[in-house]
């Protein structure tokens, strides 16, 4: 348990180094003072504030640190994945989708707003996310790959099509491949891709991107392979949402695939798979400090 | 109404030279043959191929060749704005949104598939016209620009914006400043953009983009009030669609708000100014047929 409690207290003081940062980059790249509906700006600043650990911002700036980039450089990007995060948890909580009326505690944009709105500051945030690469990275070129990484990670061969195969897999029978898809698509590819995007920003070249994107690749399925264990496991009020809601669902998860032990001792094999890619990475410290945590954390 | 089945001839032999353009550049880069659920990928292609007259592709077009462009550069764009423009439609018709069960005598995506692959479809394809733009045109700071161009245009403060605005318009009292924003955003942000992004990719300089960007502004504004027209005084057989739908609603349109003789003399005196623009173009006659088009069209 000390390992668990060091990789807590070292995400802790990440935490505190980090987050303003990812405010600041959010402040300036993703809450447009615009000309728009007031309505629509104000559903998408409810669902960014309404934000959790902001994961792939810190993502995308630990991977622009450790290859010695420009933090400032970052900032538009983090902003991005971010607003892409937030759009698509939007959408998925609509009535036609997983019809979710709470989110972090707090009415989903659809029962804070209403539907129409909720569809459409998804939209806005979808388009506003590259918009916010490439007017904010100063190089256009990076800019273009960023978004290029984003667009790939973010859609049908991404996380829209890890959306639709965990619709299509509800009552579906446990099948190993099956979820591997799923994973690596719904989460896994947008979290790879911010720590890609990092890279790409901060100036990595193509055989550090390369390890960048497995260590991404890792970290993403260990990730969810502990949200599916702690969503056995972790009780009501350490999740914030009801325990047992995937399996209630009748959703494959990782432990009803492969049992319980498995999927931990799965997590922690990739995520040891993710933390030796970063040998030879000078300041790689925080890449590995969020990879520990992601399978340390109980919520 | 020599003038007018002229302009109609016109527009019928450029759609006879671009279509072929059209249904090229979306096979290359709009239907993608991916290992994306195929549920996903057949309602994007179903919804694509439900498609209208492809005008914002054709306006990608005209503009690359009225700046004597390389037209193999715009097709990527001209699939982009075809992607964004089906999207929009398919979100659009959703039972939040508008409602409606069929476009262009077709099942909308929700009826054909289902609200959830509706709403994943317009995702999906929203950010592939950015995937499309960035992988397909070959330089990657004209890429760059012509993406940024479609995400302000197609964005928050562009079509989103214009489609908030317009919901939140039904049942307000008629007012012409409010309509112009609707119009200008809803629709006339994507068409202006459409031209500008042929005129980037076709490496038109500052002085040309602004005439180009002109031109997209009035034929946009146009295209809207004759929509507007045709809704009061069209037949359902013209139209495709039941007339009057938009006056059902009680929303406002340009006949509504300033009366049908003087919103068509508007319709005409944009479409004059947009022909003024494109004095001093070389190749410009494609952009001056779908100008004429416009104002002439009866559906």
């Amino acid at each position: 348990m000390g390992k668990t409690t060091d990789a807590k207290q070292n995400f802790e003081r990440l935490l505190d180094r980090m987050q303003p940062m990812v405010e600041q980059a959010l402040k300036r790249y993703a809450w447009p003072s615009t000309s728009a509906p007031a309505r629509l700006v104000e559903a998408m600043n409810y669902s960014l504030k309404a934000g959790g650990k902001r994961l792939r911002p810190m993502l995308v700036f630990a991977a622009c640190e450790a290859v010695g980039g420009d933090i400032s450089e970052a900032m538009p990007v983090a902003a991005a994945f971010e607003l892409v995060h937030t759009y698509s948890l939007i959408h998925d909580d609509l009535p036609a989708m997983d019809d979710d009326d709470l989110r972090r505690g707090m009415p989903t944009c659809h029962k804070a707003f209403d539907e129409a709105t909720a569809i459409l500051a998804g939209d806005a945030m979808n388009t506003y996310a590259f918009q916010a690469i490439l007017e904010g990275v100063s190089d256009p070129v990076k800019a273009g790959a960023a978004a290029l990484e984003l667009a790939r990670a973010a859609g049908l061969e991404g996380m829209v099509g890890g959306q639709m195969a965990d619709l299509e897999s509800e009552g579906a029978a446990a099948d190993i491949e099956r979820l591997r898809y799923i994973h690596a698509h719904k989460t896994g590819a947008l979290i790879t891709a911010a720590v890609v995007c990092g890279g790409i920003v901060g100036g990595a070249d193509g055989a550090v991107l390369s390890r960048l994107r497995r260590y991404g690749q890792q970290v993403g399925l260990a990730f969810q392979v502990v949200d599916d264990i702690l969503d056995e496991t972790a009780t009501a009020e350490q999740l914030g949402k009801s325990p047992g809601k995937d399996s209630a669902a009748n959703k494959m998860t990782y432990p009803r695939v492969m049992g319980l032990e498995a999927a931990t001792k799965h997590a922690h094999e990739l995520v040891e798979s993710a933390l030796a890619e970063l040998k030879g990475l000078a300041k790689a410290e925080a890449l590995g400090v969020i990879a520990a945590y992601f399978v340390a954390r109980t919520h």
